[in-house]
Formats: structure tokens, C-alpha cells, sequence
């Protein structure tokens, strides 16, 4: 069938019908609880403002994400600036040139996956270019009890390829846990592995298991931050070897759950983060033998809104005389997850900041320090996105690097916007 | 000229034109740091996820902005639903109708205008309705000392008209201040007036002016909850009354600034909001006679990033044996502003929750209590609109209604949205 209009007509009719339907698009939406991560890369201007609403300046910079992870839960960088990604499930995945590899690396022992427990951390051993040895956390199933697992450290060689091989468990807890628990670790200077091995909240401990208490006995590896060798063994120099009761492999004791263990690039301490139940999200800085007060002090309360530490009253105050302090602590909390020291070049006004994520906060938070190095500021970034933020790395090439804990999980990766974009 | 073409190929060029336009208009804007507020309503969505990410529902609610208003400060209903707005540079505006008046209410004293300091809190008088009185705070300018103000307590007679009249000052502060300096108030369940003054930070705090450490002298009446009959006097039955070195006036100590003070609905307590420095925001209740602690102890950080109160070395830790623990406290700070304790019926499942605004924090956030009445969760709500809360107060309609501290200022009401919209 044939037209036969005015043309005029025909573009009055088209033009009407391109402003109705830019408008329709362009109309804002109503703000839905849950924006579902973009496919593309999409620009945020970091400037704020302060106290008093004094501005302050800040760089423009592009997420860019890449889609396809399912819970991704720490990554680890190849020397050649491939990534090592684990998913909490149990997969570990690559990403090579920029590309997510749709096959896992094979070789990752059953885990156990729930409430934080699963594949957990990766990283690579500091000689990683000769001994091809990658350490990751895992949680173990128990074979003689369902839903329990034990914490352990495990090794495998990785040559590039798509498996790990020669894989091992290097150290396991002896005793078992059926609630929240994570395991992160991070090769200190000293060449020690760190691993911080979380406690769970009560009502997810089974008699027999991990409980909330277990971070104060030393007879526990839960709750602890270990230090040991690279063969998982307890170095002879650690804090309490030789003392009656005492795990050797114990570093430090009071955590609750670390979310992220770095070794800070200039000082060479190791940086710690920590969930709070109900506000009292901490970072620590996590020292020989120390006391870091979980269960017995917090700047949270429990779920159940007491002041308590999940486990019945306790100390009203956030302090006790043989207990660390926390560098910071959050309340509410934002649910603290991974951590980088920006060291980087191509966001120079971000050089010395610490980046945290946040789970619940859903967030990337920018811990702002003055010259004396003490925290001044902290700056949420990337509410827009609503994303649970898992993991928190700057790459070898200065750029961020974040992980989302989604069921439809991303890498994001943040750079920088040049001038006129 | 005349157009032959098949109705087909004509269907199809314009369907893609309409595609094209559609996806040009809703494409993501680049997200600017100040989205200004848009005019008309806005619908949210209050659902979000909680601890390992379960979904909270929450109800969906409009935003109708009410503009025209430069840094609002404080509200207050007439018997007739029409709106009291304080302007912190000294103007009284009226919204008649829900429209805002282009005519401010003559009458208000000169006031001093800048951090903080200006014509700030209103109230009306429990009987208003009878005696017509109109009670507001503002900071006098001293007609000796540049720069230097007392915080005043005034009240006039409002008649519905465009006027107060019969305007006299009640009380003033007999030493003057130079710095960030706050006055709220509030009428009690026994008739009486609370008046929150605030003490500034040192590096505006004039020599012979109020300084932090004020807070803490009971011979001043900045950093204090006052407690005055509604003529100004002290009440006979104040607590400290008769005490030696103490101004009758006091009713409690050691405030740095009240952002709010609130009556609670149910068990008429004292409720307070309170500014920390860098961290430590406080929700305070407020009880006669006792220390809030500042600047002795806080959960604040100084604006340097010492543990220190604004004026030197303290107690690094929050709390000391004769000072009141607040019920929560934010770290990092969202600088609390307003409070309002929901007690309507238009959001049912709000009911009992407190809500609170945030000036750097560019929120409304909403403390949720528990059937033991302990606050268990802390929800921000509107940080999309990237507007500073001043003020949150319930309307006798039982909505929402809030004031931002913008040059460019709002009311905000918050209503509820149909299902199906």
C-alpha cells in the first residue's frame, strides 16, 4: 500500500513523535530501590562538599565494569597484569588481556560455601616468578559433620595455563565452624603469610563449633590473625610459642571477622579490617600479640540492639586497659570489606588515601589522611550504583580495582577522565 | 511537494527515528557532583538490603519540593497547618495554603548572620491558642564587640497576619560568642522552655568570647541545656540552682551543638542531636543536671585528626566515670541536623522510628528502634538529591516535612505514594 502526504506533514508527524519520545526517555525515572549495575563504562565527579558546605574538589573518574562474576570475592594480580579472581562458590577465574576467561582454572578443592565460608582469598607468593606458587583460603567440609568446615590455607602451582596444580592444604583449623566466617591473608614483609580467620555470630554456631568466644581463648585459631610460613607451619619467633594454652600460629587474638588484611606500602604494617555487628566496623592495625578486644569491647551493638558483643552483656565501653584501640571505627556501620592504600599515579590528589568497600554501605569510601597521617575525612563514592563492594586493590598500572558481592558480580575497574570529557 | 513511499518503509524509518531519540534521551547523564533539586515531585523507593545482603522492604514515597526559601532554618505548625519558617538571615516566612509567602513576617530583631549564628529555632507557645506567642532564638549582635554576638531567646505575637508584634527579648547570654554557635528549643511536658546553646570551634572563638571549655564552666551558659520559664527567668526548681559559681539557668552540660532538641512523643524525654567535630555526631537524652562530656570526651576526632576535643590534648578514651554515654553515635559524622520521632499514620510501618537530617551526610536517615525500644538499624534515605537536611519535622497531617540548608533552600514533604503509581 502507498503513502501519498504532504511531506511537510510527514515531518511535522515524525518531529512531534521524536520529542514525545525523547521526553518519555529522558523523563526522570522513579527511583527504584535496586539499579542494576550499567553495561558500560559511566563517569562520576568526586567533588563534595564539607563542613558547613565549604566545597571540595575532586577528580572526575570512569567505572568501567566487567560483567560475568558470580560472588567474586578477592582477586590477585599475574605479573603480567592478568587477574586471578575467586568466586566465593568455588571457581577460580581469570581474566587475561582485559577478558573474562568463561572457564575456571581447575584445580580448587571442594568448599563449603555460606555465610561468608566458601573460596575465599588468593595471593601470590613474593616469589611467585620462580616458585609459580599461589596461596588461597578455603573452607574445608567436614567429613564427619554437615555444615561445618575448618579454615585452611591451601597452595597449588599456577603456570598460566587453566589449572592449578600440585595443590595442597598447607594449614587447617582443628576445630570447625558453621557460621559466618571469612579467611584473608597477606604476605607480610618478612616473607610470613598473615591469615586472619574470622568468628560467627551465635545463632549460626552449632555446639561443638566456633562461637563468638573462641577470638578470646588462645586454645582457638577462630577469631585470631595467624602468622605462618610459607609451608603453613608456625614460625619460631611467633608471640606465643611455647606459652601454655596458647596455638603458636597465634599473631594476634580479638577479631570478629577481617575483611581485608593489607600490608601497608610504606610502613610495611598490616592494616585490618573488620564488620561490626551493629555499628563498629574497625580499622585495625593489627600487631604482635596484641589484644584487638572481640568479643569483650566494641563500638557496636548486637543485632538485637544491645550493647553487647553477640554473646550476652559485656563491658558497656568501647574500651579496656589490655585491648587495642582502633585506628577508626564506623557506626552505623557500612559492613567493611576490602582495602588499598593508594600509592598510585593517575589519580595524584588520591595519593595516600586508603580506599575501603562497603557491603552494606554499598560503597567505595576514600579515607582522607592529613600530613601527620592521621584520618581527617571519609568520603562515600559510588552509592549510585548500589553494589555491595567485596574487594578493594589498586593494580600494578594505578588504577582501582573493585569487586561486587552480586549474584550478577563485576570487576570494576577505575580510571581516570581526561580533561574535556 | 508530495511523497510516494510504502506505508512500510515509512512505519520503519520512523520506528527507528523514535528508537534512536528514546535511547539518546534516556541515556545515563554523567553524574555531577550538585544534581540541583528538580521542582516537581520525585517518587523513592525506601527498600534496600541489609547483613549479607537480605532485602528490607520499605515503602515508596513522594518528595514535593516547595522553593523560594534561602537557608531555612526551622519550622513551625499553626493551629491552621500553615508553615513558620525561620530563614537564618533573619526573615520569618510564612507558607499559607501550601504556598510560600513572597513577604516575609515583619518583626524579627536584627540578627547576626554566619556559621550557625542568625535567627534560627522557632516554637510556639503550648497555649498559643489563647495568647498567640511566638518564641524564636537568634544571635544579637553586640554593640561593642565586632563580630560578636549573645544567643537570645525573643518571643512576639503572631495574629495570623504579616507581623509579630510586641517582640521583646526574654533572655541573653551576658557573654558573647564569635564562632559556630547553635540555639535550639524546645517546650517540655511541665511548661517549661529547653534552650540548647552551642559552643564554637577555637579558631573562631574571639579572646573574652565563648570557647569549647565553656562548655564545661558553670559560670556560662554556651555549651548548655537551659531550662527557663516562659518569661525567661530560671525556674526555682532548675538543678543547680542556689549552687555556688553556677548559672540558674543550667539544666545540663558539656553540649558542643545541638542540632535538634525533641520532645518525645511518648515518654516526653529530652532528645537531642548533637554535632561532633570529625566523627562523633550524638543522639543524646537529655537529663537534669547531668554532663554531656564535651569537649572532655567524644567519639570525634578535632578537624586536625588528633583524639583531641577542639582544644589540646584530652582523654583518648569516650568516656569518663561522671559523663553520660550517648544512646547512638555516628562515625564518621553526617553533621545530625533536625529530628522528628514518627509517630503518624501515614506510613504505618514507620511508626516509632526516629528520624534524623544530615548536613555533610546530604541525607534524611531513619533510626529504627526494636520492640525493646533499642536502635537497631540506621537507614539513609534522599542522599540522590545531594541536598543538606536541616530540619525534619512531623506535620499534624502526619507527613514528613524538611528543611535544606541551601542558598538555593526547599521544604521537602514527604508523602506517601498509591499503590499502583
Amino acid at each position: 500500500m502507498m503513502l501519498r502526504m504532504p511531506i511537510k506533514r510527514i515531518w511535522t508527524a515524525i518531529v512531534g513523535l521524536m520529542l514525545a519520545t525523547a521526553a518519555a526517555g529522558a523523563q526522570q525515572p522513579p527511583l527504584a530501590a535496586r539499579d542494576t549495575l550499567p553495561d558500560g563504562p559511566r563517569v562520576f565527579d568526586s567533588s563534595r562538599r564539607g563542613p558547613s558546605g565549604s566545597p571540595i574538589q575532586g577528580p572526575k573518574f570512569r567505572v568501567v565494569p566487567l560483567k560475568g562474576l558470580a560472588y567474586p570475592y578477592a582477586l590477585a594480580f599475574l605479573p603480567n597484569g592478568d587477574m586471578l579472581i575467586t568466586e566465593r562458590a568455588g571457581s577460580l577465574r581469570i581474566v587475561r588481556n582485559g577478558v573474562l576467561d568463561s572457564e575456571p582454572i581447575a584445580g580448587i578443592p571442594p568448599v563449603q560455601n555460606g555465610n561468608l565460608r566458601g573460596l575465599n582469598d588468593i595471593a601470590l607468593h613474593p616469589n611467585f616468578a620462580q616458585n609459580k606458587w599461589v596461596y588461597f583460603t578455603y573452607y574445608k567440609p567436614s567429613p564427619s559433620q554437615p555444615e561445618a568446615a575448618s579454615a585452611t590455607l591451601a597452595r597449588g602451582r599456577f603456570d598460566g595455563g587453566h589449572t592449578l596444580t600440585d595443590v595442597r592444604d598447607l594449614f587447617k583449623t582443628d576445630t570447625l565452624v558453621t557460621g559466618p566466617s571469612a579467611a584473608r591473608i597477606a604476605f607480610g614483609r618478612d616473607g610470613q603469610i598473615y591469615m586472619a580467620i574470622g568468628v560467627p555470630i551465635p545463632p549460626r554456631a552449632r555446639p561443638g563449633t566456633a562461637t563468638p568466644s573462641d577470638a578470646q581463648d588462645p586454645g582457638s585459631h577462630f577469631g585470631k590473625v595467624l602468622r605462618l610460613n610459607d609451608d603453613g607451619s608456625a614460625p619460631a619467633d611467633n608471640p606465643f610459642v611455647g606459652r601454655p594454652g596458647y596455638k603458636p600460629e597465634i599473631f594476634a587474638l580479638g577479631i570478629r571477622n577481617a575483611m581485608a588484611l593489607t600490608v601497608h606500602p610504606e610502613t610495611g604494617e598490616l592494616w585490618e579490617t573488620e564488620n561490626g555487628p551493629q555499628g563498629g566496623d574497625e580499622l585495625n592495625i593489627i600487631r604482635a600479640g596484641r589484644n584487638y578486644g572481640w568479643p569483650v569491647i566494641s563500638y557496636g551493638r548486637s543485632y538485637s540492639g544491645d550493647l553487647t558483643g553477640d554473646t550476652g552483656p559485656i563491658q558497656e565501653l568501647p574500651s579496656a586497659p589490655s585491648m587495642e584501640q582502633p585506628l577508626l571505627f564506623w557506626s552505623p556501620s557500612i559492613a567493611l570489606s576490602g582495602m588499598a592504600v593508594y600509592t598510585g599515579d593517575r589519580f595524584p590528589t588520591w595519593k595516600g588515601s586508603v580506599f575501603v568497600g562497603g557491603l552494606v554501605g554499598e560503597q567505595l569510601q576514600r579515607i582522607v589522611f592529613n600530613q601527620r597521617g592521621l584520618p581527617i575525612r571519609r568520603d562515600p563514592m559510588l552509592t549510585e550504583l548500589k553494589q555491595r563492594i567485596r574487594e578493594v586493590r589498586q593494580g600494578p598500572d594505578g588504577l582501582l580495582y573493585l569487586l561486587t558481592d552480586e549474584a550478577a558480580g563485576a570487576l570494576l575497574r577505575i580510571e581516570p577522565v581526561t580533561e574535556g570529557e
